[in-house]
């Protein structure tokens, strides 16, 4: 089930986010991050955040949705995802990616846009390819991994409407 | 003459944005806005703003230079430019994007990025191309132009160190 996310979400989600971030493998925030942040960067800077529960009712993924640009751009979405780690392979991500793309044209976006796709997050870019995201680009070096320095990163793109 | 930014420049600084964020022709910015949000959009989020004044002192041109992500992401710098109408065809654009390569060096930048590049923006595709950025890839429609409508924007990029 994914629903709205509710201000009492916030330690469920923040659960699911903190390994994501602490790894520093696919999103670019600081790895120390505390929580008041991440609530700034993942609920209240995006139009909207949503949440994926487990048949108990448990949070086990999240992801905001928000304008890439301001006006001129804004009609380009962008979005970000995390599954936390027990729920993974089940096709969460997935079902979480559909209902972005359908919230995304519900609210007037007419494409989406994802900005620093780690290269070295391969399940990743197989789950935005096989959700008909396209590669436009790749920017060299552009992401500091933790483990490996520097790697590229993907902009990839897609027309919704 | 090329320097920082002072905040009693702003009036002068506001001169030469204005025309170029109403037009609406190379910013995403609402064409419609306002000072207070130009300011917040040109200074106040950036790391730093640069002016450029003739041999009268008066300004002609700025600059803001800011990381292009948060941490994992913060080496690559992310620039945008603008020459008063008056100052056109007399390599002020130019002389911006090489100050700001440099300073972004100095900062410890290692790249930088332009996420937005209207593909419809000739003059600007051919400044940056001729100081060493390449496009590594082009945005399907994500300009909405006030005269063409959705134009392509490209995403360009230059290792600086």
């Amino acid at each position: 089930m994914i629903r709205a996310y509710d201000p009492a979400d916030w330690p469920e989600v923040w659960a699911v986010l903190e390994p994501v971030f602490r790894a520093g493998e696919t999103f670019p925030h600081d790895p120390a991050i505390g929580s008041d942040a991440a609530r700034q960067a993942w609920v209240e800077t995006a139009a909207a955040t949503f949440v994926a529960t487990d048949t108990n009712g448990a949070i086990v993924a999240t992801y905001y949705l928000r304008p890439n640009q301001p006006c001129l751009g804004a009609h380009v979405a962008n979005a970000g995802y995390v599954v936390a780690e027990a729920a993974r392979g089940r096709g969460v991500g997935h079902a979480l990616c559909r209902h972005s793309q359908e919230e995304a044209l519900r609210r007037g976006f007419t494409a989406m846009q994802f900005n620093l796709v780690v290269a070295t997050n391969a399940a990743g870019v197989a789950a935005w390819t096989s959700n008909g995201f396209r590669s436009i680009g790749r920017l060299p070096g552009a992401f500091r991994h933790p483990r490996l320095g520097e790697v590229d990163a993907l902009v990839m793109f897609k027309t919704l409407a």
